[in-house]
């Protein structure tokens, strides 16, 4: 099937001009803009574990298992340039999953300018697995890490949070574009990207960085989905915004007079600050009066 | 699981010089060498497919999930720079599994200088399943493709064919260094790797070149593996060596002058001419009177 199927996919594929040998071959080969730095990720979403296929449209799926890695590189601002997809099939209507997850996977390609550079089929006696290596690129030095926060930066978030499982983690936008235009235009000293949950985030971005964070709860944007998940569960809308996985969201930190120009900036992306960065380690909630210790907690994925 | 086990492989891993941030942040970023293309694929091995968890031990599993890339870089006369790992785990011993599968990994990783840049693990029910994206650097339109082959070259092998079954698919060496040296010393036009057999895969290069080819089957190199298992399945070891996958040895072709220097070298590796191409299309066992029509058959990976 699998050199069919390539045959297809070449058939479907978008010329793009950083392609100078694209699928078909060994292997792809990709122009290199000069100057650059790679910038590389792998994430593998599972049957079970992160869609349901009796529940879920193929093509849903598929653009979760791209925008999950365009996320990861929106978290570096870095560029997207290419993927490689590699789909274990089980062995019942191989064809017809694997053509309708691409179908998902084709169109976040286009949207985002990703050509997929390697593609590999395996049919097996399992549940459907897609891993997706993205390739992007990044000026020298330029790449926001986890680890250059500085003590006092406002702490942002992007959109609202919470609920997630509710339908956004099928169909979130990555935060390709907020990114490139942030990094473009203003100064961001680390950022992450929300997979497993707010404070578990948060709390890996402020380990990295050896600072703390004062929280403040009130300004956290909860989703409506949040709300509409408390509904069903009888819980509390913040604490889903706080420790609910796959957000797709980023947390950037950043110098206090930046997050004002940020802040005033129209950038089509709702950005608020939640909260500042500090010398003392950990996560706080900062009352009027106090400050109450929160334990990092979310979903964290993988077991 | 997760976290905890790329902490681990943090500390496992190399410094490699290539490596601008390591596994731990969202992305990894890596210094790309000045006008250079990037190479890239992506393979899936599969227990009960490629190999057998139960049989096999999980560093020769590693080591093949890694060197069926480098030999796809091979093929393409690229240079080895870093490597994304994803695995997908049955539920059961996930954690001795992994471990085990890595030192594999690592070790052959540590060979090429390859740097592991992601690492995504995933525990599922369902079997081992191992992919792996290779990255590699070439210069610009100096890959060898499978569509660069001209009437009139010679067609060479590496090494001996047939029989990988046995052993040598877990245990081959992929032919990285010998390609490095052809590429940089001699006229290749076209390559393939050999990993459905040589028939099908001569087929493929020929397609792709527009050419056929004549062979002189005599000259074929069979594997002591391949004379092995004919022993034991009362086979002719020239089929095993025809058509048996998974040698992982290059077929290469190139200008007749430029074989005789090849074939006088000492590059380490066998090499051996089978044959010469042809305008004429299809593949041509060449006897002292007559051709015959060969049709190309072998193991298609995937299914």
């Amino acid at each position: 099937m699998e050199q069919s199927f390539l045959a297809w996919l070449r058939g479907r594929q978008r010329l793009l001009p950083q392609v100078a040998v694209g699928i078909g071959d060994d292997a792809a080969v990709i122009d290199w803009p000069q100057s650059r730095q790679l910038v590389t990720s792998v994430d593998t979403i599972v049957d079970g574990v992160d869609f349901l296929l009796d529940q879920h449209s193929p093509a849903a799926i598929g653009h979760k298992a791209l925008a999950v890695n365009l996320s990861d590189l929106a978290a570096m601002a870095a560029d997207p340039v290419a993927a490689l997809v590699a789909i274990s099939l089980p062995n019942e209507n191989a064809t017809q999953v694997a053509a309708a997850v691409y179908e998902g996977i084709l169109a976040t390609a286009a949207d985002f300018g990703v050509a997929i550079s390697g593609g590999d089929i395996t049919c097996y006696d399992g549940p459907l697995a897609i891993s997706i290596t993205i390739i992007g690129q990044a000026e020298p030095q330029k790449s926001w890490l986890r680890s250059g926060a500085q003590p006092d930066d406002a702490v942002l978030v992007s959109g609202s949070l919470g609920g997630s499982i509710l339908q956004k983690h099928l169909a979130f936008t990555p935060r390709v574009r907020l990114a490139q235009q942030l990094r473009d235009n203003f100064t961001i000293n680390a950022a992450i990207d929300i997979s497993d949950g707010l404070l578990l985030d948060l709390d890996r971005l402020c380990a990295a960085s050896g600072c703390g964070i004062e929280l403040e709860l009130d300004r956290v944007p909860v989703s409506e989905d949040a709300q509409a998940l408390s509904q069903q569960d009888g819980g509390d809308p913040l604490e889903h915004a706080l420790g609910d996985g796959e957000d797709y969201e980023l947390i950037l930190t950043c110098p206090a007079d930046q997050a004002a120009e940020i802040l005033a900036a129209d950038l089509g992306t709702p950005l608020t600050q939640i909260g500042t960065l500090t010398s003392r380690t950990g996560l706080w909630s900062k009352l009027p009066n106090k400050l109450i210790r929160l334990s990092p907690r979310g979903f964290v994925h993988g077991g």
